[in-house]
């Protein structure tokens, strides 16, 4: 007769050589830091933000991070599009506000040239005589974008890889969970003192959840799930709600129901997945977690932290997200606190690189990857 | 018949490859600003003030920026002379309130070193002991200084340009202004958040006017008036006033008579000329406006604008010169904004170099001026 | 017959050419700074505290300077040993409040890896299934410690001098103190806005001490005393209280009487020794005076000053330091304010060498010390 342990290491073992942490100038070198933007930001989708923030042609937001300005926009034909957020005659900053709307045109406040929601340049006065100069051959700059149930993304690479290759399927995995219906309720802005990589690393492993998260490690324990192996464009893994447990919430229940397409098994569980380099995505049985993480600088991210729920639930009378907000809000103040000492501690003369468990395989996997991505720019 | 349109773009027309702005680092890159100030601020003839603020014999005042700390003064003799503000014992800052008196010596408060107001070391405590020290060799660091109708200049260059080179002969030109007997009745400070060069674009040419300067294209029609061809030591040109406009006030008018020695035409014009690096001159009918630009950073430049009247104007009962301060605080900050979103746009990640048009020839001028003075000292 | 001077410059002279100051890189290069940290800081012996402040096992404080942070604690048996502040897992930040008692282990907030009071790793979840892993593998990183009567010293560097010759004969010169017996009984942290080499030349020399610290010259002649020559590890003089003087007081008095086991000389004298690179020792007849000076960057300098009194004094019910403590602040905020305008002016774009006089030898001393540290590590 044999006993089950029902939480266990049973992931393969690793070999102590293979899997040390990264040296500290990955942590703390502000020239690292731009190689990796050029490697990794600029050259991957990027995370922007949600359909439902450009509901009519004209609505737009911006999205800033290291350098980067580009508004994002309903054009008139209903298209999403990206622009770089600077004019083709002198360079001025052209949409100042962090979002609102643009009545018809994009007009320069500095010499009033003028483009359209595609870009086109449509006005440039006093330009007729400077000889050789047509209209046509100074748009503003295109960025790449693409939607997906109600997630917009950018991509700054002047040739960007296909989206459904950065997708890599996982559009048809989380259909069910229909994102393109839900609505954020609550958005809250965070700015860590801690390398980009740190966040995702203390977002890809449970480990420390018995010891920093007492109320979650409480509600799903931090052995159960198990994690995808790493993919080039994501790092995922999911794990299961205790017994009786409805979702992560200070108190374990919800009185929302669930995503109505969502299967039985994944009433039971939460999603957890890293789109490199700047997205990260809870799906609960009930709501939607988000994170876009910006690279600040190279001990300096920017966090924005939503949280989306199905329109029904909104609509109930006693619809009330609290019970979720305030949980993530306890949970990612714990995990901002770890990332800021492990950013001191990587940045202390007395570093040196440690191995990783077993267990944190996803991390290994990160670390990898940014030095794979790094070796191909040199 | 013919009918002559008034305000038409008639300068010659350029070719689009020859007139384009330059690339970002000369907006961005610390490093580009370090080599400007070589070839630059510390080799040009700098705008320093006004002998007004020098009285008396021991009268002094601090031109500081980027690194560079000079007192001007009044000497024994009455004559205006500039020194480095550094000891020449152990390097200690000799005076540090931004303008004041000097009680006949400057004496270092660390060890008590004394100098008098023509620079000469006369009182070295203990330095008998030290063999081949004579007090002759150790004189304030010396730096040249001249003036002309009112104004003060310094020079950081180990072997100045003659003064009159950098005059080029605008003081015959604004002789008939009398700026000698002017008085400043308001100074402001301003901090823009943006490179020197792009001031002084700015300041170059008047296709904002209209868009940017409703008021002020009102008083003075953006396409009035001519520019000079760029010059080695200035950019000028002069706008026209309209019918009925007296000065460039809120509401056009002045209770002021036009300075005594000027023509009939001058009193229907504004003259607005930079002088290269640092000093920017508007002479309108009946008052001065001076601005002094200090580069601060590669994005900051700190502004110093004054006002100045005839002494004759001062004096009358009425006298109230907040026509035109309201005026131009209005006119500036319009100008610091859009100075600051040219720097913003410029910094973007996305921004390339775009086409001046013909009647932004000035402009070109400065940009073609810089380079040549970079890579003269290469 | 012979008239003594009592005070007069008696000694050697020295050459102009060999005296000059450093140029100014010494003073605000950022590059020289980490070489200076390399060559100096990171090799000497550092000043971290007194043993008073850990009374017992798991008493901890930090020391933190320029990357560096260390936990000082001691042991189970009693000793005082120092660690790199940094958990060999993956670098967190072991210890975050600058003092304080660890409860038996310091257990890292993370995932738990804990260390005993000696460094030894004892606990690591999660890592049975890296192979070759072993914990002794990886104690925390372990910085030297040594202590001299109730001082604490630590030294970063692997292969340190023994800390006797750091010390180089003075535990025997200032045994009679008793140092080990006194309590610090007021600490005051200031921040300088100079390099750490100009709070040292402003400590070995009182020639700024008639113009600067008046009420320091009436009790102490700024010529009295003597240096010894410059040592490789310190620097060090004395100087004499003048006649009725007791002790440097608001009024030169002090209630409490000498040290038990000073010499009847060294009750009229104010011994003052700089420890290479950050202890100053004052030693009064009646109280000792520390400074800690920690770099912060090339021109910011943290400075911890403690006033340390003998327990039979402290025990006394009228006992009342502050004639010493505002003696102090009103000399130290002297000092700051003069070192702070030698960084500002030694900063300036005129700044150049010069001459120090035959009384500034310690000075001298510091800087061919300085260049001989950064030549060796070439």
């Amino acid at each position: 007769m044999t006993t089950t342990v029902r939480y266990a290491n049973n992931r393969p073992a690793v070999s102590l050589e293979e899997t040390m942490t990264l040296p500290a100038r990955y942590y703390t070198d502000p020239e690292v830091f731009q190689r990796e933007l050029q490697a990794v930001h600029l050259d991957m989708w990027l995370h922007a933000g949600r359909t439902e923030q450009l509901p009519d042609a004209g609505s737009y937001f911006l999205v800033r991070f290291a350098g980067v300005n580009v508004i994002v926009l309903r054009d008139q034909n209903g298209d999403i599009s990206a622009f770089h957020n600077t004019c083709r005659h002198r360079g001025t900053l052209l949409c100042k506000e962090h979002q609102g709307t643009i009545p018809g045109k994009i007009r320069c406040p500095y010499h009033a040239w003028t483009y359209d929601l595609e870009g086109n340049l449509v006005g440039a006065p006093h330009m007729e005589k400077v000889e050789g100069f047509r209209m046509q051959d100074h748009p503003l700059g295109k960025v790449a974008a693409a939607t997906w149930d109600g997630h917009v993304f950018i991509n700054l690479s002047a040739q960007p890889v296909p989206f459904a290759e950065h997708l890599a399927g996982l559009d048809r995995k989380f259909a069910p969970w229909g994102m393109a219906d839900l609505k954020c309720v609550e958005r809250r802005v965070y700015h860590a003192k801690a390398n980009w990589k740190l966040i995702f690393q203390n977002y890809s492993e449970c480990l420390h959840c018995p010891i920093a998260h007492p109320l979650l490690n409480k509600l799903s324990h931090y052995m159960s799930g198990d994690n995808e192996p790493p993919q080039p464009t994501y790092l995922g893994g999911r794990m299961d709600l205790r017994e009786g447990v409805q979702t992560l919430s200070m108190n374990g229940l919800s009185n929302r129901p669930p995503f109505p397409g969502i299967s039985a098994e994944d009433r039971q569980r939460v999603y957890y997945y890293a789109f490199l380099p700047n997205f990260l995505l809870n799906l609960h049985p009930d709501y939607m977690l988000t994170f876009q993480l910006w690279p600040v600088a190279v001990d300096q991210t920017e966090i924005v932290c939503e949280w989306h729920f199905h329109p029904d639930a909104i609509a109930k009378p006693d619809f009330d997200p609290s019970d979720a907000v305030d949980f993530w809000e306890l949970t990612n103040q714990q995990d901002w606190e770890l990332s800021d000492r492990a950013q001191e501690g990587i940045s202390n003369h007395g570093y040196q690189p440690g191995p990783y468990s077993n267990r944190e395989e996803l991390l290994f996997g990160i670390d990898r990857w940014i030095l794979e991505r790094l070796a191909r720019r040199q």
